[in-house]
């Protein structure tokens, strides 16, 4: 089966064309038309075997994750994902891995209303590089918005997906064990809360890196500093079941795979945001707040160590 | 020197900022808006090392032809590209590759006033895999519009760049042999042509996999058959001083990485599309017919001997 058979029979079947499609699938390009009052928003990210996953990781579960990491980006800018761009880089045709692969990839884009629109493939070491075109409605949420006396929230809770990678292959699971690695697996991009949240908050970013870092990143693109409190950061009952208290917050701190957004608000939205993410049925918690200078910090229990951003994830 | 400071050092110069920016490169996702009454074209190609190029091949090369690869697919669908994306998977942190290779891309992605607008890098086998957006005014050329009694026109010449296969490393070389490594080195994009022939020819795509097998992918995408002339098949003088009058031929036929442009023309608008290319500084040139069928044969010389589409470059 050659390139174009392969991508008929795997991909075709994820995309799903509607009226602003004007070129699907299967030209040198996808053309598409934009709804009127909207922005596009344009990400790409890239899964690498050895790297991002291991030799022996389930097909469908990277082909999952390789929406959602993406997904998160939409996300974080308060975007919702339209159409997608797969470049497939795979060492030979094993059409077994391709169709779990695929089925994951369709699971988590289609969860999204989210359109494979093209892409290549191309021979050589796996990776999978997808490409996310989503629209904006107003203002999008970024980085650099965070404005001093802001609160921090962030959604759901941290380090799950972290305290999943030491068991990910680990027989039998109990039921705490399953939470985390489903964290793993199967990453919730926090679509729905960010597009609700535009226009009530400042900024937004998904922690891929970790908290510390990403929280970083805001401080940096918004010229802020950024107080955390690591008693208020929300850990999962699982996590701590499963893991010390110490253990469970380095993951929280500084783990990379959860894909929960960080928003900063102004007080006077507080309420409103609180509101907004019950409607969605998603909590958010506060863990800090925006303040002059330059550090991310981290305050433990007594209001008295620090900790400093010192880790998150290097591309290199 | 981490991810972060490298993309700012080699890769935010190639951003270019103008006011459809909303959210530039060191967000989440960039943000763009649409000028009025134009639709977004998107497609990626992916150039991985040992396969699309070799280990010793020149970064500002592979920079170049990353960059240009994509923009012929915008140029196959009569778009204007805009904004790029780069996902960039390399071993490692080496800064002189890093400096040159982004030369090459910044060269190239300038030439068509081309943007980088954010992207990624992921440690790995290196792999380089761009997204173009363009823009497109009215109806795009696609693939599928070849209607039967139309004329095949091809720009420039066919076969110089996969003459320069087997001499890239070769010194010194010739003037012939310089041209032909040029035209591998520095393909050039159609992307004026095609935008003056929007309207005007029916069907387009570019040769990246070979002439017979890309003109088989219009005789698919429009259900006809095509019905080529070797005799009439433009051929470079320095290919025909350099090679045999057979392997000339073999390489326009099969050789795919000229990145000229098939257009296939009404009778009605063919002096019209001789028009637009002289403007432009372009020679199109017959080649052949859309007739009724689905098979790409090219007649030899005598108009006895038959070649049928049997290679191009195959992806598995």
């Amino acid at each position: 089966m050659d390139e174009f058979e392969l991508i008929k029979k795997y991909f075709s079947p994820l995309e799903k064309l509607d009226n602003s499609v004007i070129v699907p699938n299967g030209d040198d390009a996808a053309v598409i038309s934009l709804p009127e009052g909207k922005s596009i928003a344009f990400s790409v990210d890239t899964l690498v075997e050895g790297v991002h996953f291991l030799p022996s990781a389930n097909p469908e579960v990277i082909g999952f994750r390789s929406a959602a990491v993406n997904l998160s980006d939409m996300a974080a800018m308060g975007a919702e994902p339209r159409h997608s761009l797969l470049s497939l880089v795979i060492p030979n045709n094993n059409e077994g891995w391709l169709r779990n692969f695929s089925m994951g990839l369709g699971e988590c884009l289609d969860k999204y209303n989210c359109s494979l629109l093209g892409g290549n493939t191309a021979r050589g070491p796996l990776a999978i590089s997808l490409t996310i075109v989503g629209y904006v409605s107003g203002s999008p949420l970024t980085r650099a918005g965070a404005k001093i006396g802001d609160t921090i929230l962030v959604s759901g809770t941290l380090g799950d997906a972290s305290g999943a990678l030491g068991i990910l292959n680990k027989t039998p699971l109990d039921a705490d064990e399953k939470f985390l690695v489903g964290r793993y697996e199967r990453p919730i991009a926090r679509i729905n809360l960010s597009t609700h949240l535009l226009g009530i908050a400042n900024s937004a970013i998904d922690i891929s890196d970790g908290l510390l870092a990403d929280a970083g990143h805001i401080a940096a693109a918004s010229d802020v500093g950024i107080d955390l409190l690591a008693s208020s950061i929300p850990i999962s009952s699982s996590l701590s079941r499963v893991y010390t208290e110490k253990e469970a917050l380095e993951f929280a701190l500084n783990g990379g795979d959860d894909y929960e957004l960080i928003y900063t608000v102004p007080q006077e939205a507080l309420a409103e945001a609180h509101a907004m993410a019950a409607k969605v049925g998603i909590k958010l918690t506060k863990i800090g707040t925006v303040t002059e200078g330059s550090h991310v910090r981290c305050l433990s229990g007594e209001n008295q160590d620090i900790i400093l951003k010192t880790k998150g994830y290097k591309h290199f």
